[in-house]
């Protein structure tokens, strides 16, 4: 029997009535001949209230109490959800994560998975029950304690089901319909792509596009599950929404797939740092340490006259972040760790990325990029590129206008 | 190191306030050389919600599944408790039902107790821990599901732990400071007791008096599990609350140690049934099957001139349950099991009880309540007797006089 995994979120299993609507759509999937494995999270607003009760009792808690605490939400979706589909006559059972049991390491409130044994499900899935109801985001340590797999861990948990039993695709049903080449609220030209290469929807999501959770599309680039990317709240077909797969499954991919942004960024920048080795090690040693998630990095060098070499060193990260990075390099200048002359900080810039597999293979994209800004008269304060990737910094009141610039000028709105 | 179990109720953790307090009478424990076993209900409402959101699911819902999502409030509680009494630097952790694991049967809603092994708990007290907190109600069916024991099923719960651990005690923290003579809100004199023996607690339970479930008052008294009642809202000492324990722990036992009730009493009168054997079982079988719970049965024979015989037959049940024997019993007559010439239902009545040790070696107790009943000119309906107890029916408007009139007789406001 070939089997699907459909994974819904908290907003997807809000209440009963979603619950059922849910219930449906994996009814229909079975009337067309699968067996399925259903993830589901939380009803929404029930997992913060549960983190809401825990850090009000302990502000330093113990993570495994924590996790105890916090996955009994999905336990109750899950068995509402196999009563759901009882209803409907469809054989299905609940599954809480030690029942599968879902092996995780010990490192509670963010484990990883170790490994999901097949056998209890198959075993299940034999008897003729059609659908296995599990309960996302959990798992057992070795301790045989509950785990959690941190936030966005539903989404993994269905990746890594769909890995461990061969499913023919993972469809993640939320509350968007797909995929857009870029944030519809910004452009009503945005368009939603059929089919989007792993790589790309890597960028597109680290750089803030929060449909899918990073992880979840690494775990899936690593084992080839092709994942779909589908509304709850729409009728859906076998066409409906985006696929996110291998790119060898892209015929012909466009130049550049999606422009993204991150709105609340901030640019740092240590001024005449002195230039030797260790120095970036000095620098971003204690930004780690202090939980800054610093994202673009450059660095210019200039010969002193003496012989020597400083270097100005700027870098980004999330604007809320700043306190935490001026006092971390403070601390460090007090050291005598690092030095530097001044240290400036840009609070009101954003982020603007083009992302396309297809940039490999063509040149050109950047020019056209810078192109498109200078013509808006943006002013482009940092360039980072990957192979995939170009992104700037900008001022913040143009991130929309850079959007729209980029959306046109690589002409997304028309289909592949 | 002498170990206790103490059990917490939904209103003694209906919130983190209330958990902080109850945490605190546990410190305490530990303060005085206890290792403790914690059993918690959950948060009071939360079983409610959930068994609320089954019952619209399905109408004919999976047990397996109710006691999937039911059980998860008490995991929530279990892991905050944990977590209030590490912020005491109490160390302790929580343990849900399978993963002591607290064996059941799989009879799901309304699981029995199989067996509890210690190897689990007692390792975590070998390394320091001096608190295990335990989910209540909960159990591990043999097929690796999640049961529930019903309704009472935390007080239980804490027995058995006490039980299988060889507790010293067990202390049942409610939302009431003891058992009393009578119930207080009938008369003012009612007094609370300091001891009281095991079957008189059974005695008081099933007629009504309803501080302890029945079952778990059965189960310490087959394993001689002293259980003590005390106040979670009050400053409690070792001294607080009633003890129930075996007879042989109370030193002189009154003839008579409360007087209970039970209001909505209905009693129902087969007018003129013909005698013979099986007779009994033709009525009392169709209404067990109907769910009907018959209390009290009186029969009374007289002969025929014919040398035959004919009987009333008079059962007492509860006032909502009316509608169903009379059901049962003209679909008995219907298919000839049965014979009657007049069915009579009397729904205003109500059971009134004296309870007490003492009546084993003590003559007179039924006269004294009968004569005492009769000073106030309340009519006797039925009466039935077991060994330590004294049971009438009467009209429900002569209820609280007869509690107040029986109270006095038997002095229960004095002190053992």
């Amino acid at each position: 029997m070939p089997l699907l995994v459909m994974k819904f979120g908290g907003t997807s299993v809000a209440d009963l009535a979603r619950i059922k609507n849910a219930a449906g759509k994996v009814q229909r999937e079975v009337a067309r001949g699968y067996d399925v494995i259903v993830i589901v999270s939380a009803m929404s607003g029930k997992t913060n209230e549960l983190v809401g009760w825990v850090e009000q009792t302990s502000a330093l808690y113990d993570a495994r109490e924590y996790d105890a605490v916090v996955a009994s939400g999905e336990n109750v979706t899950a068995g509402l959800m196999a009563l759901t589909l009882q209803e409907m006559d469809v054989p299905a059972r609940s599954w809480q994560g030690w029942q599968v049991p879902i092996n995780t390491t010990s490192a509670h409130a963010s484990a990883r998975f170790v490994g999901i044994p097949r056998t209890n499900l198959d075993a299940k899935f034999a008897e003729g029950f059609k659908v296995a109801v599990v309960a996302g985001f959990q798992g057992l340590s070795p301790e045989g304690r509950v785990t959690t797999l941190g936030r966005g861990g539903s989404d993994t948990t269905a990746v890594a089901f769909a890995a461990a039993f061969g499913a023919v695709r993972c469809d993640i049903y939320t509350d968007v319909d797909g995929i857009y080449t870029t944030d519809p609220r910004i452009t009503d030209k945005a368009r939603k792509l059929d089919r989007i290469a792993f790589e790309e929807m890597l960028e597109l999501s680290s750089l803030g596009a929060k449909v899918l959770q990073t992880r979840s599309v690494e775990l899936a680039m690593r084992f080839k599950v092709p994942l779909r990317v589908l509304s709850s709240f729409e009728d859906t077909d076998e066409h409906s929404g985006t696929l996110v797969c291998d790119e060898d499954e892209i015929m012909e991919s466009k130049v550049v797939s999606g422009v993204a942004y991150s709105r609340d960024e901030a640019k740092i920048t240590l001024v005449t740092v002195e230039d030797r080795p260790g120095i970036a090690a000095a620098i971003f040693g204690p930004l780690s340490d202090a939980g800054v998630n610093v994202d673009m990095i450059v660095q210019n060098i200039s010969e002193k006259a003496n012989g020597g070499a400083v270097t100005d060193m700027t870098f980004s990260c999330p604007v809320n972040q700043v306190g935490r990075a001026k006092k971390a390099m403070e601390d460090a200048k007090a050291a005598g760790s690092i030095n530097y002359h001044d240290l400036n900080v840009d609070s009101d810039v954003a982020k603007v990325s083009v992302v396309g597999i297809g940039m490999r293979s063509h040149a050109g994209v950047a020019a056209t990029m810078f192109k498109a800004l200078s013509q808006e008269n943006v002013n482009i304060k940092v360039i980072a590129t990957s192979e995939i990737k170009i992104s700037v910094l900008i001022d913040r009141k143009y991130m929309e206008l850079a959007v729209q610039a980029l959306h046109d000028i690589f002409e997304l709105e028309k289909a592949d």
